[in-house]
């Protein structure tokens, strides 16, 4: 690992370190890494969607520029004129109050504007937005915090240019490369079981810093007594699990996991393969071999939760997550460009519980609903978060797509049980009898 | 109400008065219940299936039968064959340790067994049944649990029988008539908003008496204040929402909602049409008048949940419902032979929260998991509930259609967030500020 | 077969022996005959509708007397009140001109009215319609040509009730038996190849006998030099092909047929079962042993076709079949009871090409289209024939569901390319080098 | 016109006057017509697929260029190692004897190979071919013909390059412009009825030139007498239809036909557009008015069949077409580059039946099934024309997006009945009475 990430020092330099109350700064910074993590891409893969979950990268370059131009100039720039009249429609991802939008399933058929026109769009839109943030003060503070919700919502989109990219290229016979990176060694740590006490904990975020209106308010919550594992399920511990009859056993199956299963002929994690020389996997270095050591990846929460029963476990509710992620952030992150959960865990990571942060998302046992006092954020968007809060599961943690600030203990990410295209994995729990 | 009653005196009398450990009595009696109910139903009715998420009221009677059948003689009965060979696989309905078995959405095929043969399994499953209840007295306590379990499953496909065939009938242009009941009359009573502090309260089920594997263990939870309605959201509250443009403005919406309501072209509840005289309903005495008064029924969880977010309140959680349903038993069940809720309260409900039981489920803001410490049964039993606890919402109370003697407190009813089949309706509850 | 027609004496009497100008004769027979057809039906059978393009007996039995009241009664009956006012729509197959009507694949969820009812429905109708008959002879001819019109769609629906109910036991495990026959036994004839010549021949309906108007302009066509399988293609010849990886070999199907094939795992002709004692297969009769010299039956057009190039033959067009089928009509219909086809050509078959007519259609290679100077019925009759003449494939001869007074050398039936439930098979021809 | 073939010439000589004897100029003047119809397109236009039946450009490009390839390459050069292993899978289209091959609907999945690397394999083959072209004598005739073969093929995919780029085109609203054309004006010629006499016709191909299999073998035919409208329906006309509420009425259209209007919600031509100012329509010159006398296309056969019908005429069968199309070859052509159907007959068509050739493909009434004694080709080519031959009709003619050196008049072209997106139109007959 220290090897790709010096190999990557000047990648992994943009984001991270900027202090929080350079806002230009950081805004330039971040736009920049979202075209750095597209710079190994040909025109041809800009436009690519492979399925109706994932858009395309030159999708998300425009709409993450779009969120800016709708709502930070449109709202604070006197007599904007929109940079081109059509872009609302098209990249307007699900906000029904800004109007009506292109169909999800068909951004793939948008080969206009072509990249280059995007990328104009985004240099147009960036210099706006930073004369609007070097400008006069008025309403500052209302621009300060949409210009910081828009960073925070381009980060969630540099994570999902890595997903979806891997998706589409791991559909290619050919079997293209993202970023030749060296293959990474170490051993995975042996599994310890944390112990966490009954009581009321207080989860959810607090402090000035930001975080999205789902990780509000803080609140009083009852956790019992618990056990968490140490370290993340690896890929030995799930192939124990297949060789064991996992997915030919229903029992050990939720019924609509096991519905998925049988309609998708799941029998392995997404984008592994088997054979005649083991058990491969499509990564964004490639194909490689699956290794044991590393943390598990690309299952579902149907999976997971399977898995958890037939090791006689579960899996952690988001409050016993949260509870056990006091210590401070470590872990590998997108910064670090791997781009591939890594079975050792970071040099700055001093446990107790390892990898709590970077190389997978874990799926929790909680379905994604409203805190209690929950209150959505006015006009459009108010659509942000909550109405999505259903039939969805909360995934806890970050991923090595997840840009390092961008993540903390509060952070609920929240995908449908059968998405198995993200960087999710698995931590177990247990109760103490 | 109390004319409808009294007509159907004979009918209400069979459950709910027979003294718990008379369990040969009580099974004598919910066996003869699932046959009544089947009473008005014309021999080309048993096989109607008018979607796949319902059954015909033969596979009731037949499924039913099977379920003692397996569970019961098959183990205890020292020799037993089967009644008939195929019967379990044309009768078992999702039990993966039992053996394959035939698709749910094809059950309307099934011509064979006739009407007259699956009752004349049901006379010898019943003989063998009543035979075993009464023979020596070796492993009793199984028998006793699995007989009993039988019974409460029993009266789960009794409440199904109604909803199943009001469904079909309801896609019927000549509306046939289950049976005729008086129209009733009455006001709804004001609503009044009950407060309940916060604090560390106990749910789930305590006690000797039967209780599904899904209301266990009991244990302790947290509330925050919170206010609850003291009775059923109306039909002229509902269509105060739907003149207010509810069924257009997908803000008040969960994202999903607004999609099925799409998909679904949803613009009323199930089973309302609007006439040149105004709204009209299916209902299983026929063709009805919707009625202002009346508890609203019939909308799903997406439905409640935006007509909550547009009055400016929310649903309860679970463990809200349950903490203020600590009053005695009362409310209008399938033995008053309503078949409809009703505006007025029944006569033994003294409130404060008016109609928690009887008239309508009511859809709660929980979504279906299991408690802490939750434990499936062992074996294919252990398959009843536990499997269901994903991408499904608890309902609680009980409805119109449900047995009087299969009501509690701790019931846990659960059913997919865009069921609208079931006599499910809406009860508020709110913050406090 | 003797023996079988023995036991069916009453029932083959019925039809066919009337004399054409006794029409009010062969009303009354042709309607009992339907309503004979059904009387091994339970009642629960009358309501099935296993896969869109079958139908329910009830609803057979309800259409064609909705046909004489909608096209006769209301025409000619001065102020006639239908019998019901629902029954237009309920029963109304596909006639526009007519008004809407109940979507088709939802028949089956037709419980009411009940099998009474609609034989209430018949006999009120047929006394209508006798009455109609023996009444003034104001616009006789009109009344004698639909009154004609109605019993012939009258006698394709009675092959429907045995296509459509065997296609709907054959879905039941428990195999229901329509009617036990003694199993017939026989050799097919050996194969001979008769010679047709080139030339200018006239084919379609001519004289004052009935014909659809599909049969109509009778015209010149030109034939080339061809041979005709002077027998039906038999079972064991379609298993050689089988044997010869038939199935597997997408070079001898068309393109559609591959898809067809693959998208319903064809690997047999329907109703066929492979088992441990060779290959069984359902018929009216219940379940049977493949009989290798049987004509092979319940075969696809792709899979008559793939069998023709596979024998390095093909189908004949209908214009081969026509100028071939000039020898009186012999066969086993619908009236020798047998339901299924026989090995052995009937014994009033003289030949030289056995089997024209009786024991399965035969798939031509003429898609259905208009005859040259073809001009459908005005009004809604229009909507009998012509509407349907794309997409379909023409099929020759009768079928052993086929009465034998519905059978002529000019008849045109007609199925899209993937049907398979109809007893439908196989007759090859070839070039002359 | 003439402008527009002016600015075009150096595009419009590439093409059709090379003697057919220098196969090698044909092939080099061929392949270079492809590329350049490919220049207008951005990279990102390469990938686009906007529905399963089209293809994108670059997949165009691969797939014409494996066909030399496979067919010629491969077999005639000794020793030939693939341009790459997995090309042959990617690029196959559905060659079942080649093998497996990439899914149909995916085809715009992939990003890689990239257009450069996909105009290298170009490059790559066609060195090789012309190698081989010029290469020693021996097997000479199959490689003349294979070769001439692959380039009628190539010259297919040249019109489905710009129909399937107008349909991707006309998906997006930014509305994208192939290739600006002026205008085209003038005035369409009435309506003349060109009467046929009934008689013994030869058609199909004969002759030492190129024809596909499916044109053979000639063979004698039999027509009746017939009327041939003496030009192609107008837009004008097709309004009226509509005006007519031919989009309404049920009894002009086939039952698929109608079915597939109400699926697919047509209500005029593919393309055309009502608004404020009047129809508009999408060209690969962007968006432009309906104009009145110029020919309708981007129907159905479905539609043509009911406008014919509405308009008391019919489709003409292929044999009365093809009876008809004596006269010399003449039409606006792919070389004219206009890609889009004039009003005014070409300067060279001297009629009697105009635009026969060029503008729109004219739909016949006739399936398309083989000729008599029609024998496909040996090999993997006998994959090339026979297994389509079922579910499709007839198109004669050719369009202005067909080069001419690929038209003549025993040309069969063939489409599902429900297809729009080529340039297809109508011509009426009509019985004589």
């Amino acid at each position: 690992m220290p090897m790709a990430t010096e190999t990557l020092a000047d990648y992994s330099l943009s984001i991270d370190r900027s202090p929080q109350n350079d806002l230009t700064g950081r805004f330039r910074r971040i736009r920049r890494q979202t075209e750095e993590l597209c710079r190994p891409l040909a025109i041809e893969d800009y436009g690519l969607q492979s399925m109706p979950e994932t858009s395309p990268p030159k999708w998300h370059l425009a709409h993450t520029t779009w969120f800016f131009e709708t709502f930070l100039l449109s709202r604070f720039h006197d007599g904007y004129r929109p940079f081109h009249p059509e872009f609302s429609f098209l990249f307007n991802s699900y906000y029904n109050a800004v109007g009506p939008r292109w169909a999800r399933p068909e951004r793939g058929l948008l080969s206009r504007p072509t990249v280059e026109e995007v990328y104009r769009y985004r240099r147009s839109i960036d210099d706006e937005v930073s004369e609007l943030l070097n400008g006069p003060k008025g309403r500052r503070s209302e621009v300060v915090e949409l210009c910081t919700l828009g960073l925070n919502h381009e980060q969630q989109h540099q994570e999902l240019i890595l997903t979806d990219i891997k998706h589409a290229f791991a559909k290619n016979p050919l079997r293209p490369v993202y970023r030749e990176t060296p293959a990474a060694r170490g051993d995975a740590p042996p599994v310890s079981w944390i112990r966490f006490p009954q009581g009321i904990v207080e989860i959810g975020h607090q402090g000035p810093e930001f975080a999205f209106d789902n990780e509000l308010p803080r609140h009083r919550a009852l956790v019992h007594d618990y056990l968490l594992a140490g370290r993340l399920t690896t890929n030995a511990e799930y192939q124990a699990f297949m060789a064991a009859g996992g997915y030919q056993r229903p029992e050990v199956w939720l019924s609509d996991g096991w519905a998925a299963k049988q309609t998708n002929d799941w029998n392995a994690p997404l984008y592994w393969h088997e054979t005649p020389d083991g058990w491969m996997q499509m990564t964004l270095a490639g194909w490689r071999p699956v290794v044991g050591d590393e943390p598990v990846c690309h299952v579902s929460y149907y999976e997971a939760d399977a898995y958890a029963r037939w090791a006689q476990a579960r899996l952690p509710t988001e409050a016993e997550w949260e509870t056990a992620a006091g210590q401070p952030l470590a872990g590998h992150f997108l910064d670090a460009g791997n781009f591939h959960p890594l079975a050792t865990p970071a040099s700055d990571d001093s446990g107790p519980v390892y990898a709590l942060y970077g190389d997978v998302w874990q799926w929790t046992a909680s379905p994604y609903v409203p805190y209690p006092g929950y209150q959505p954020a006015a006009g459009a968007l108010g659509e942000y978060n909550g109405k999505f809060m259903c039939n969805q599961m909360v995934l806890r943690g970050a991923s090595c797509a997840t840009p390092r600030s961008h993540a903390r203990s509060s952070y609920r990410n929240f995908f449908p049980p059968e998405a198995r295209w993200q960087f999710a994995g698995i931590r177990l729990a247990k109760d103490v009898k």
